[in-house]
């Protein structure tokens, strides 16, 4: 069913929850973890519900409806010379009641927090087809147990999130980019505890690369050049942008960044001196998912751990899968300042596809592994769904999955909510 | 109780499960609305769980105890050249157990958010005596609901929070201070919107005040001096830092306020020229609470709205009392940038101070039926405990009020933690 309104949710809640159907909400139908996927449920998709309900420039806030596709969100803000700071691959189909239930990241997340944090309140049709109305505007309400941040993040197992408002940023109009070649991957987090305070918190991007992930964008991307004479074992592309006209950005990166190849932490490095080179800058980095795919089977990791603790992640996380699997290839890239590294690996080259896929637990297995050892999580930002729901189950504490439970039957006593996600069920309905 | 340890709560918490004894956590006892106050339950006092246990200045966290004083994580961030933004007046006695407990709010949540947002992993002994080490240092991690988002501001009703890892930031080394005077209320606003984008958001302090809190402090605070020449009907205290060294902010702020006034929205602005004079025009600020004693009773509001809605909140919530009390005072000062203002209302001069204070819940309705008709909140940062547990239960729609029940019988299901706080007990233990 394709509702168009909140009261029209409300009424197909009523309805199934009345005939005892389970339901599953539907975005954009980008998730990577199976969450929206119904197999014998209603499907209710918010996609017609993409009302931009009102933008507020004075009071930062914007109030949008589920089935807004983020790109148009963005788009809205900017309007009203806003900034809407969530920002990832899938932009131009996902929506926001998605971005929502999963607690969306992304490029953004180091300097505007992740969807949780941009968050102000929700409109949430509850299993039982009640409408909870929490479309509050405000920095600070403490009024109780803050209810959205159940359902943010809760993959629709706990009730259906209608609309919400969104916390809005003064518009970037400068910035400075630049691509940086790395002795080690060591050295990328010495970057940017120096670039950090260094350029007052205006960092909003730092991104890191591994040489494999240049060498397969070169390969397979037309038109994709090396902007560095030299390769190296790690990159990293940083950003800082400010919403002040006259912001300095450029010189400041330029000085920091000479003086991080003075310390040594930094091999080399170019500034994108236009827009079409930043864009090509940028384009290093987006393009490594699409590279990825000539060379074979690969299997996805998205783990995070503490920041300190990135580059001891990825070495002991390379030895574990090379040891299991010889000439197994590591294109680990990702969000230095989150610790969130999408540790991919592609299959060794000839190798046969379908034998390394079987293996994807196995290896997925190991390097979820070394990311707990060291404090990390299994799922960073693509959250639990179907595909990483015995993960959970196998790796938190009882103490903790009693809670979850906890919370699902007080809120969805009958299981109705997109069963069999993020929980395994113990009685499906 | 004064339990030293994690191990020591459990025990605790574990015997008082068996016997059925009711519990209140307390910090430092520095809560405005009675949280902590006990009635026959035990008082489990976390002062002696003061331990830092971890700063980690590269993943720019610290991991502390509950016990641990405000100032003291402040002070510890601060070795380690990084920033715990949280500050409120209570900080020299405030514990972090209580801030998290009510999710603290101060002067620094414009730039750096609430308790909440300054979060990342929470350690929480269970009703049941069990621990449940939710004690991650990630940025990001979406693996089932946040569960660390119903202990923080849950006023321990759900558990007792034993240890809290804490985000850090860089620390500030530059700032600048203006003192603003105003044409009036709705100014402050048009300078907060012009001010936020054109500092490129290094604002982090914009506290409103209105002539009358002036007034008394220049009456009643020793060495108090109007740093203008001229009364006007509101003032704005503006303050930008940064982190980084030459930042510029003081010529930044120069030519904004100068534009400002231009434009007619300041009518006259004083910058901070040493820190002995930043000092004192914070001490404006900071003082006016004492300030309010000499001049006899007063009923204390803290209401947020909209930012969007502070002006017409101060004119019409002003309107609403004066009717009732003629010759009341309107002491009211804030933080704009979230919309929170202390709407706070001395007595008529020679008036019966008795007299006043027992139409307290009268003038503080009035107070929150024009918050709340703004879209407002009735408790902005200081929490429901006790005192405000009347307004929640009639202000909130029975849907919410369902749910927050809901979430205390999931988790508490015998009514065992800090009873009778928050939600009105149905039946108490």
């Amino acid at each position: 069913v394709r509702p168009g309104s909140t009261a029209e949710v409300a009424a197909v809640v009523r309805a199934c929850a009345a005939a005892g159907v389970a339901m599953v909400p539907q975005g954009g139908n980008t998730g990577l973890v199976g969450g929206a996927v119904a197999a014998g449920q209603l499907i209710i998709n918010l996609g017609r519900m993409n009302n931009i309900r009102e933008v507020d420039a004075a009071d930062f806030t914007m109030t949008v409806e589920a089935g807004a596709v983020l790109a148009d969100v963005q788009a809205a803000a900017e309007v009203a010379n806003r900034l809407f700071p969530l920002s990832l691959a899938a932009e131009g189909s996902c929506q926001i009641g998605g971005n929502l239930a999963t607690n969306a990241g992304g490029t953004g997340v180091l300097r505007y927090g992740n969807m949780r944090e941009l968050t102000l309140g929700l409109e949430v049709v509850l299993p039982s087809g009640e409408v909870w109305d929490g479309l509050r505007r405000l920095r600070k309400d403490n009024t109780g147990y803050d209810l959205k941040h159940m359902f943010i993040g809760g993959e629709g197992t706990l009730g259906i999130i209608t609309a919400a408002v969104l916390k809005l940023f003064p518009l970037s109009v400068s910035s400075a980019t630049a691509f940086v070649g790395l002795p080690d991957v060591a050295s990328a987090l010495a970057v940017f505890e120096r670039l950090r305070p260094a350029t007052g918190d205006q960092l909003t991007t730092f991104e890191l690369l591994t040489r494999p992930c240049i060498d397969m964008v070169l390969a397979h991307i037309p038109g994709a050049v090396d902007p560095l004479s030299a390769p190296y074992q790690a990159y990293a592309l940083i950003e800082l942008t400010s919403s002040q006209q006259d912001s300095g950005l450029e010189q400041l990166l330029e000085r920091e960044l000479a003086a991080a190849i003075e310390a040594g932490t930094v091999a080399d490095a170019v500034l994108a001196r236009s827009q079409a080179q930043r864009a090509s800058l940028w384009h290093l980095r987006e393009a490594i998912p699409e590279a990825q795919k000539p060379e074979g089977a690969s299997v996805k990791n998205d783990i995070s751990v503490p920041v300190s603790k990135v580059a001891e992640f990825i070495a002991r996380a390379g030895t574990a899968v090379q040891q299991a699997v010889p000439g197994i290839r590591l294109v680990s890239f990702g969000h230095i300042g989150d610790g969130n590294i999408h540790f991919n690996l592609s299959q060794p080259v000839g190798a046969d596809s379908a034998a390394f896929l079987a293996r994807w637990d196995e290896l997925t297995g190991l390097v979820s592994d070394v990311a707990e050892s060291l404090g990390g999580s299994f799922s960073a930002e693509h959250g639990i769904g179907l595909v990483k729901r015995s993960d959970l189950a196998r790796r938190r504490e009882p103490v903790e999955l009693a809670l979850l439970r906890q919370v699902k039957q007080a809120l969805d006593p009958r299981g109705l909510m997109n069963p069999g996600k993020m929980l395994v069920d113990e009685k499906p309905p």
